[in-house]
């Protein structure tokens, strides 16, 4: 259940057989249906959680529309970290799109696994680094980027979900209409 | 000459006397002229610094326009992360407006602080997840933003500043001609 977490983590700090232990105890074990939500706007978003399989969607509602803006997949941490870091209401949507198996750590369990494992802040550390530079880049390719530039990122980021994602949502997430994309795919087979 | 960095950094993690010794020979102090540049886009970021004294400005060059994005003052850490974390070539500008005096440490040194003091991977946990979320907030904000609520942001962010950037940078900061501007400022005056 937590073995690909664990290595996860092992890539970048020493567990020891207690830490592992620790990690079993404090990230528990949940399932959300396809269509279930990890986080609804308004909420705090309570928990950081770690995708073992499945697929969710990120998107923010503006003006009546759902905009698509990430996903998470197998081996991916997920979080609204503009609410959960600070713990104040989210004004995102993170939905699943497959039946979905997932680990998750409450704030305060955070905490506690900060204080308990040796290595457990420098993962903190280096996570928050990746995650802020990749979503700098994206947030950047959202507004910069030519649209099937966009599209071509996309397929280079997540190559894992390319086929398991509805068509509509990637192009919410391209920023495009779906009639767009269809041209976009089009055009890049030819 | 260390003192306030110290302080920065006690509010976050305890520091002993060794710590602080350090912190002091890792922590490099150095100059800026007025004008002078810490960092030129096409170059790899080699230092994280933080502010004494002084005024920075961060801008990207834009289809030949420069675009302001950020500033740094005093008790300010500064770098382009996107160049410093993964030691690729910086498509950032970072100048003084002002004669600046800082403390910088370099990336191998900014390794052994993290390798050498109880708390520093800790406080770069920390020191990371503010910086994301402030980061975002302020790009989501340049994009979204109506223009005359992002000046009242800008002053509330930045009150410390207000007076000593130049108004055609915090015009290009809001994303508007200086004449919009002006306009902006005197709308709120009345």
């Amino acid at each position: 259940m937590h073995d690909t977490l664990v290595a996860h983590m092992r890539q970048v700090i020493n567990l020891s057989a207690t830490d592992v232990e620790i990690i079993e105890r404090l990230f528990k074990p949940s399932k959300l249906d396809k269509g279930e939500y990890f986080l609804k706007e308004g909420k705090v978003c309570r928990h950081i959680g770690f995708i073992n399989k499945g697929l969710l969607r990120y998107y923010i509602n503006q003006e009546g529309e759902e905009k698509t803006f990430s996903f998470g997949y197998e081996g991916c941490f997920f979080t609204d970290y503009e609410s959960f870091i600070p713990q104040v209401p989210s004004m995102q949507n993170i939905e699943a799109l497959e039946q979905t198996e997932i680990l998750t750590i409450s704030y305060p369990d955070l905490q506690l696994f900060y204080q308990s494992i040796a290595g457990a802040e420098r993962f903190g550390r280096v996570a928050m680094e990746y995650v802020f530079i990749d979503t700098l880049q994206d947030l950047k390719s959202f507004y910069a980027d030519e649209k099937q530039l966009r599209y071509q990122k996309f397929i280079a980021r997540y190559p894992a979900i390319v086929n398991r994602v509805p068509q509509y949502h990637i192009a919410s997430y391209i920023g495009i209409k779906p009639q767009s994309l269809s041209r976009i795919r089009k055009r890049m087979a030819s």
